[in-house]
């Protein structure tokens, strides 16, 4: 038995998210089944980092599981990649110890969020992108966002939709950058609840829209009431871009 | 009554052609659909510079329709845009004289074809390019795509679906710039057969790969039979560039 750990990247518009569910086409559905193809029958589960919901995309993601097969490293990335459909590609393959856990085992995730900033549309990236065809209040933004820097709780981002009750995480690192009418934002954290980069990605834009000061962060962390935030942006302009371990 | 010129871009994956077809969803349908609604009800037809098939994209294809309703041209952009689905985007609209055709008026066309060079697939990129993970020879290319420059029979590389007699074509200008990992074709002609690019983009990779050498498109054109030059390459590469006119 050997443990592998795989770097995956998917088109989030081409399923129902990543998690298993009934009837669906979902990202963690699909790989499985490439698996069982390849053990002949046998049921193989992964794990993964964490969830993605459907739209999202991955540029990134890590998964691990066990497999008895004596395929050497290189060659499970090929054979992976054979089974699985176009819309998700297998990009790296490593064996791994034992006790590598691709969920608890992370120390920071990256996720980006990409806006398209041109008065038209973009047909090509309407999966890819969230299109505001305004222009923004850089300064305020950047104000805005230093207000999320640090371990905080972050309630007042976080969907109703959790069960999970520590709502406390540190972000280490929140920066846009523009390059040709596609404005990108970068989030570095210990990990981030559920919908929260969307509702801060939400939120900054309001800011940049001149809806909203960017002090009021200050505030809308401290009420913990996720009414108080903004939208949530759409699903579809957002990344896991990168999931890091210790080594 | 003004006769109004359009510049549109359409995402070819997200329907089957250009052309309106019983119970499918075409890009002329989608627009006469919406035309219909500017005009309470009453039907507008609209003329294309020519068909795209399903999968192809448009960057910059042309139509022209019949208007009664006195809008301003910089209006028109606007209210057809907000009724039409986000896989197309009217990029510019103009009026133009009464006699004015887009397709019988077509000077030359430009259409593109992208392929996608590197070993792994990439899942945002499946329905907008041609994904070909080999090294290829560009200078036994160079020398192919010389000989299909000028006024030549094209009835080689014409699918056998098609009704019109005269294959005689004039092609202007081919070439192909690499940039990071993208390699694209560019040709512009009088007018092009049905699948025309696509044939000429097959046989041009299988030059390529070795499979042919340079010399064999001369001998290719001279046969006049589809069946001797290359495959056809798939659709989701190509691109109806942009549509010239007369000024």
């Amino acid at each position: 038995m050997q443990r592998l750990k795989c770097i995956i990247s998917y088109d989030g518009s081409a399923f129902s998210g990543y998690q298993v569910q009934p009837n669906r086409r979902t990202v963690q559905a699909v790989i499985e089944d490439a698996l069982q193809k390849m053990h002949k029958g046998e049921f193989i589960r992964i794990h993964a980092s964490g969830r993605t919901d459907a739209g999202v995309h991955a540029i990134g993601q890590v998964i691990h599981f066990d497999s008895p097969l004596a395929i050497p490293a290189n060659r499970w990335k090929v054979a992976l990649n054979s089974l699985l459909p176009d819309e998700i590609v297998v990009k790296d393959v490593q064996k791994t110890h034992s006790d590598f856990h691709a969920r608890f085992d992370v120390i920071s995730k990256e996720y980006q969020y990409k806006i398209l900033l041109k008065r038209d549309r973009d047909v090509f990236l309407r999966h890819y992108v969230h299109h505001v065809p305004h222009s923004l209040d850089y300064i305020a933004m950047k104000e805005a966002i230093k207000y999320f820097i640090g371990t905080k709780d972050f309630s007042s981002f976080c969907s109703a939709k959790t069960e999970i009750e520590d709502k406390i995480r540190t972000v280490y690192e929140i920066e846009f950058f523009e390059e040709s009418d596609m404005l990108t934002f970068r989030f570095v954290g210990n990990g981030f609840l559920y919908n929260m980069v969307r509702i801060m990605v939400g939120t900054i834009l309001e800011v940049g829209l001149g809806y909203r000061s960017s002090k009021e962060i200050v505030t809308i962390l401290e009420m913990k009431d996720r009414t108080k935030a903004g939208k949530t942006a759409p699903s579809h302009g957002l990344y896991l871009w990168k999931v890091n371990y210790n080594n």
